[in-house]
């Protein structure tokens, strides 16, 4: 009997070519399927929910492959672990129905973060997890600028011309922005996110923490709804997509919340 | 006219053999040889304050070298960073008298980090700089067990017992352990440690923290003043040697806390 696993995955993506499947590299989800594969003794293709590029880490990606195996799901997690890389993690495993896609859900809610370290000199136990920023950050100039954002809108100035999205409309929950000593950390919550706008608004917001921007110029950037009226996207290394939620409460009460 | 630089040196010690040079394997100090030798054109033999082992990390490890380079010493730093690989960063440099030794200080007062990732499952984005304990900790039974290492002790019950020092009397001003979600960092800062001193006092008290040992036990193992009583040596990757500070303010007052 064939049942539907989900697993909550966690990776360091700093030696791999992102989430999916290419011809140049490896990927996150080629080592999922090799290793689950090897597990079960199936030809296992997993379905992720976000294909994280290059660089870029995960604590909370999800994915989920069927299987017939006798493995409990819930032990999935602990017998992928023992056969995986280091820097690749199953943090959580268990059964989901048949029809349970990770990517067509109606209440998904995306958190990332997206991490600077803000200090004269690189600090080389943070490189491979922020981006470094050698001059002064005004963080309340930063958060003036995220301010705007927030909110329902067409985040079409803030995605890679490369999509192929046609709807840009997204909502953001939240957008806070932290300082602790050296470390500035973006976290972004919303119902979804378009192709590098994460890093598109760190870099747009990193410009505004700089004093190249006025906070307002954010708000001029939405409304120009053209790519090239944004800032810089920023380097992968800094962003890692912290968890995905669903609300999945009226459909057998698996969501990520309930199960911590 | 030659002058003494001083550095202070950070790095990522995964993928070093330690601090000192030694016959198999790359090395911190082999690395800033040859790039400062580079740099000024002369053959440089550094002088290192601390040899950490393999896989420590530092952010502020110390270091001398002699030089007749017409390069300010404050503007080393700078122009080594350019040469260096990006696990290692000269966070400052500035001249220090002929005969100033990073070893040979009167008043000397060095603190590290211990990082203990304590979660169900190791996160990735953690491994390189942290020992994962998947078990609960006590927290408060390890500050109990570490209030008895405060103060001037013989040590030797957590010193390696492959030293060759004969005084093994040390003063420890501060041992903090700080709890932040699943991150638990133990603090200790005194005038001098013991070969693997702070890696077997984190191991006793991981073990205090698990249950294994009472917090009584820290006490007896001081006073039993012998290496197998302890606890096993931790793990190298959770070992960051965060300052070395040096009270030089009647000698030129070119110490670090001055400089900041």
């Amino acid at each position: 009997m064939s049942r539907r696993v989900k697993l909550t995955v966690a990776y360091d993506g700093t030696d791999y070519c992102g989430w999916q499947i290419q011809p140049n590299g490896i990927t996150v989800e080629e080592v999922l399927n090799k290793k689950i594969s090897k597990l079960t003794g199936e030809d296992i293709r997993i379905i992720g929910a976000s294909r994280t590029d290059s660089g870029v880490h995960a604590l909370g990606n999800v994915a989920v492959f069927d299987t017939e195996s006798s493995i409990p799901p819930e032990r999935m997690a602990y017998a992928l672990n023992q056969k995986l890389p280091d820097d690749i993690v199953i943090r959580q495993s268990y059964q989901v129905p048949d029809d349970w896609h990770p990517r067509y859900q109606d209440h998904v809610v995306k958190t990332y973060e997206y991490h600077i370290c803000n200090a004269p000199v690189p600090n080389p136990l943070k490189r491979r997890y922020s981006t470094h920023v050698s001059f002064p950050m005004d963080v309340e100039a930063m958060k003036k600028g995220a301010a705007y954002l927030i909110g329902e809108h067409d985040f079409v100035s803030f995605c890679n011309i490369k999509t192929n999205v046609e709807d840009t409309v997204r909502t953001v929950y939240a957008l806070d922005i932290m300082q602790e000593g050296e470390d500035i950390t973006l976290r972004i919550t919303g119902n979804g996110f378009l192709y590098n706008m994460v890093r598109i608004i760190a870099g747009t917001l990193i410009r505004v923490g700089r004093g190249f921007y006025e906070p307002e110029r954010v708000k001029e950037i939405l409304d120009e709804k053209v790519r090239t009226a944004a800032g810089v996207t920023a380097p992968p290394n800094g962003l890692v997509l912290v968890e995905i939620g669903y609300d999945d409460s009226e459909n057998g009460g698996y969501s990520e919340e309930e199960r911590r």
